[in-house]
């Protein structure tokens, strides 16, 4: 099963030994990492991040080694934005004299970079960005200049106190004319002592969500008072300004933007069930020890994991964390195929890639926070505890629901695709890869569930049909709707908490297909497969069940249908209990890695608990800081002379 | 709206003084609490502590000013579980000569007292708890031993370090009989010096979820070593050890004692509707300020407030703010009733009551759990920034669904009473209060919903038989299922996933019904009473909505008739939209209080949250610690040299 969840013999051997190398060092430790003050915490994570670099140099590891090192070592910190968004934009939107000017500086860490598009005022609707990039063919510079309060630059990782770069993003400006937001590599800091440019505001934006999670990161603000940049430093890969400051387009299309955004939305689906997976590890782990109730007579206690409810609750979060998992390693080679794709300028998949990655982003993301506090619930008291990793966990994930394009705006954005899909089944044209089933439009719209016994909702296509009806008739329905309004874009407007519904249906079917395609294939060792199948009827099944008014109202399925499904849902769990403990071994984790108390794989959860408690700051004096100013006069009734 | 929501004029008034008494006192600051260390946040909560007591003592402020002064400061500490644990238990199950033996030491403060019951092994299960307490009729004492590891009290609040007494659940042994859980007072810190009395060990448990939010709370352990107290510690109300170690029970019922379970569970059905409001309250007012895409041409963007998928996702919490404001209230009128029924011993309704009451805590705190966070993603990336308070708000309330029974234990046990009430339709017994539709059984099995158009939803009577036939079909159908089993035990086991869900159904017709009979009496104000029975049609079809599902499997409704249900509450959020701002600004809460940058009255956001930015530690300095030992040498390549 490791090899599974790894997806090749090779992955499992290179993340174990990046996983140990990390959990190994002393420097990496991170156990006390919600104890520690803001500042405090922001200098660890300078210090593991230059340390993870020295490793990384010394040990002359791969790019494949080096990422997951970075993984491992599990604290967000400048060098996630530098690799992961500065270096990107950089070779998606430079000409190649700007990336063999400005990739070998990254490289190096000679400079360190961020992504800086996100203003105070706006996030989502980024051509709504106000700051100024005004060509002065005078002087051949760009002037960046923020103009009002809003148009700060806010949120981007890395910018608060270390990058000394930045790909910043404002409206061109060139011959009076504004030509929309386009990129800027701008230096941010001196290289020899760190301090702001002239004309240039920098700071952190503040505490976040938790203890450690995102505080390690530097968030930032950054103004601009009129700062002159060079104009080769416009990233000028799909348009340009000339020395007199003209605006022309190159012929590099547009399209190719699209790929990097693939790729970004892929890594995140995956992240998706790396957090997810970590949750469920914990709370399996921790049910399967913790005891409580069930004793007869003074007898023992049952394992809290033996509860049908407790069953009911994570073992499709269990499922779920092995279906984003799939879906995730499919998006990597949807992102090979969309790249190859647009290398030989065919765009007729595009359209249909971006619905399938925006959408399967927000659906994973959303599903995955939720999933994230459940489990903690599971824990029940103890995962209130900050050693119990869950809180931290929570708190660090949850921003994936809104960065990269917040999940009710990409919903949207899937509908609209949908609706246009729709809108062109009339003139013949088939939708392709994960829409192709709307091809079918005919046959889904009236298909009616065979299913007689419980037993009949393990055969697949009973599934995928089920699901492919669902979505299609929600679609449908809401391009009727639409159709019936006067104006189409007021009628998406009021239907759009239905459309909302309908693209995470549709996106629901990608996973549960994925899924099935997935446990169809070949898949090496004992018992293997069979458990993956159990695990792909628990997540149909749990949606299924989760959603049943969808299947009902658009009458896919009958309400006794709907009841057997949840009938074999009851049998599934009871198989799926013996294996769970495997089932979670299966990912891998190391102690380090989990952060868990609760989590821990040798089972020995209560007296590491007491154990981890002494450690707190609280616990340094036995009488508390304040007794005598603040407990000692209210208990003797002397309050009222004290001054407090 | 503000008498409505606060209950009378009276309320209000009072209300309105002691937040702005809180408001205005610099010792009550509240705005940098997310920022300090754990100790420095205790010794803050000691200081406050004190500071509210001297405060009520010199203004010689009545009970209920006291109390809701206390809320106000909104920052959890030792005094909540004084007064909302400590002293009631004593009250609840001392005798009158305990009662006035401790009762008066408690009122003055001249002790500290804390509630000690969960252990670190056991929470739920009270009957599984492992501390001892054996009667040495030697020295007519006590012996108070905590003989495991996990007998170690864990997580009584105030516990940890502020405390001096604690009401202590221990198994009663006496003739070499173990008795059960039974409380004892017993002396945990020195009056004079603070520390720990022989054989006492005593510390806090560690950090907790979120920045703020519990951790300035000392949730405590505690272990015994054969520590003696007074056989007259021994809380004797509901039975006595006599001098010579017989047990013997007095002849008060056992009964009483849900009179106080009741009451707590009321107080936190009410907390959850001033939690829920808070959170909504920041939500509406920042997406009424907020605004984003919509522009045409460049005109402005549009009010967040009026997107309609943040109306489908914002005003429903907003109803359920009120609609658990109401039931909280209703649940007073029911802590009365059920006081005087127990007085004049009359234990017919006790059970419907416990059910009521368990159930309604575990929906409306689960519900608030996740509708604060949802209220928090509402507000896009700066709801994640703590200076937006919904982080601390968040962090601080989900303990409220794990603490005085776990939301999915309560659920269960409305489920036992909901099967025994159903079992006794046939004797002809029939259920009363909030059970008595049960009674229309052979009516609500058979119903057909008379629904034809949309606004057929408006009539309250639709409504409530749609509620009222789910819950019944789904409580009786569970009842068939575990009629067929061999075991009934067993067979409650294998349906309990299914047990939830009809409990839940059943907790949500007593929130509608409730709502509904709100707003049909007289409600002062111009244009209330319709503002407000907009709200209740809101949070009833948006349950409807949401359990569709349910709905249509029972077969309550068609399909159709759900689309129509779906189709007015959009209509309703319409209607909602002009008032939304003036329906949160009548909770008449305080800037210090919301303690939210995002939810100032004065709807002056951005240059708040650019203000709060430069107040983080971290901007404390331009150029960040660490940059010399971690920044400089990876910039300047001189890493491997060196020493991190």
């Amino acid at each position: 099963m490791k090899v599974a969840w790894a997806g090749s013999r090779h992955a499992v051997e290179v993340g174990d030994r990046m996983a140990r190398l990390v959990a190994s060092d002393p420097v990496f430790r991170k156990d006390n990492r919600t104890m520690i003050s803001r500042k405090e915490l922001f200098k660890d994570t300078l210090r593991k991040a230059a340390h993870a670099w020295k490793r990384i140099s010394e040990l002359r590891l791969t790019e494949e080694e080096a990422s997951l090192l970075r993984q491992y070592v599990d604290q967000p910190g400048y060098v996630d934005l530098h690799w992961g968004m500065f270096v990107p934009a950089i070779k998606g939107q430079g000409t190649e004299e700007q990336q063999k000017k400005w990739l070998p500086l990254a490289y190096r860490f000679q400079i360190i970079g961020c992504y800086a598009q996100t203003e105070l005022g706006h996030g989502s609707n980024v051509q709504g960005l106000e700051t100024t990039a005004t060509f002065d063919p005078k002087t051949d510079e760009f002037v960046i200049h923020s103009p009002t309060l809003t148009s700060s630059k806010w949120w981007p990782g890395g910018l608060g106190k270390a990058s000394t770069h930045a790909v910043v993003y404002a409206r061109l400006i060139t011959e009076g004319k504004d030509y929309g937001i386009h990129g800027f590599i701008v230096q941010l800091r001196s290289l020899e002592d760190h301090s702001p440019l002239p004309g240039i505001t920098l700071g952190d934006i503040g505490g976040k969500f938790g203890s450690g999670a995102y505080n390690s990161m530097d968030n930032g603000v950054l103004r601009f008072d009129h700062v002159r940049i060079p104009r080769d430093q416009m990233l000028m890969r799909l348009s340009q300004v000339t020395r007199e400051g003209k605006y022309v387009h190159s012929d590099v299309p547009k399209q190719l933007l699209y790929g990097t955004m693939v790729f970004v939305r892929q890594t995140i689906v995956a992240d998706a069930s790396k957090a997810l997976s970590r949750a469920v590890c914990i709370a399996v782990r921790y049910s399967a020890i913790r005891k409580q109730f069930g004793s007869q007579d003074g007898g023992p206690e049952t394992q809290v994991l033996n509860y049908r409810t407790q069953q009911s609750r994570l073992f499709p979060l269990l499922a779920s964390a092995y279906a984003f998992r799939f879906v995730g390693d499919w998006l990597k080679w949807l992102y090979t195929d969309v790249t190859q794709k647009l290398e030989a300028k065919d765009y007729s998949t595009l359209q249909e890639a971006h619905a399938c990655t925006a959408g399967l982003k927000a659906v994973t993301t959303s599903a995955t926070a939720d999933a994230i506090e459940e489990c903690r619930k599971l824990c029940g008291g103890h995962g209130y505890l900050n050693s119990s990793g869950l809180p931290e966990l929570f708190a660090v994930y949850v921003p994936a629901c809104t960065y990269e394009g917040d999940n009710v705006v990409l919903l949207l954005q899937v509908a609209r695709i949908l609706m246009k899909a729709v809108s062109q089944l009339t003139s013949g044209k088939q939708p392709v890869g994960t829409m192709a089933y709307m091809g079918k439009v005919q046959y889904l719209m009236q298909c009616k569930c065979a299913v007689n016994a419980a037993e009949d909702w393990l055969n697949p296509v009973a599934i995928q049909e089920a699901f492919e009806a669902r979505a299609l008739r929600m679609v449908v329905n809401c391009a009727q709707n639409i159709g019936q309004a006067a104006n189409q874009e007021e009628g998406f407007y009021e239907r759009s908490p239905d459309l909302l519904e309908a693209a995470v249906a549709h996106i629901q079917l990608i996973i549960v297909t994925k899924f099935i395609e997935k446990v169809q294939q070949d898949i090496p060792g004992h018992g293997v497969k069979e458990q993956l199948q159990n695990l792909c009827n628990v997540y149909a099944l749990y949606i299924l069940h989760k959603h049943l008014g969808d299947f009902l109202a658009t009458g896919c399925i009958t309400p006794k249908q709907g009841a057997l499904a949840n009938e074999l849902l009851g049998k599934l769990y009871a198989q799926v209990r013996p294996n769970a403990v495997a089932l979670v071994d299966a990912f891998n984790y190391t102690d380090h890695y989990l952060g868990s108390v609760l989590g821990r794989y040798d089972g020995n959860v209560y007296p590491a608990l007491y154990e981890e408690a002494w450690k707190d700051p609280l616990n340094e004096t036995v009488v508390p800081e304040g007794y005598h100013e603040y407990l000692r006069p209210l208990l003797k009734q002397q309050l009222k002379l004290s001054r407090l």
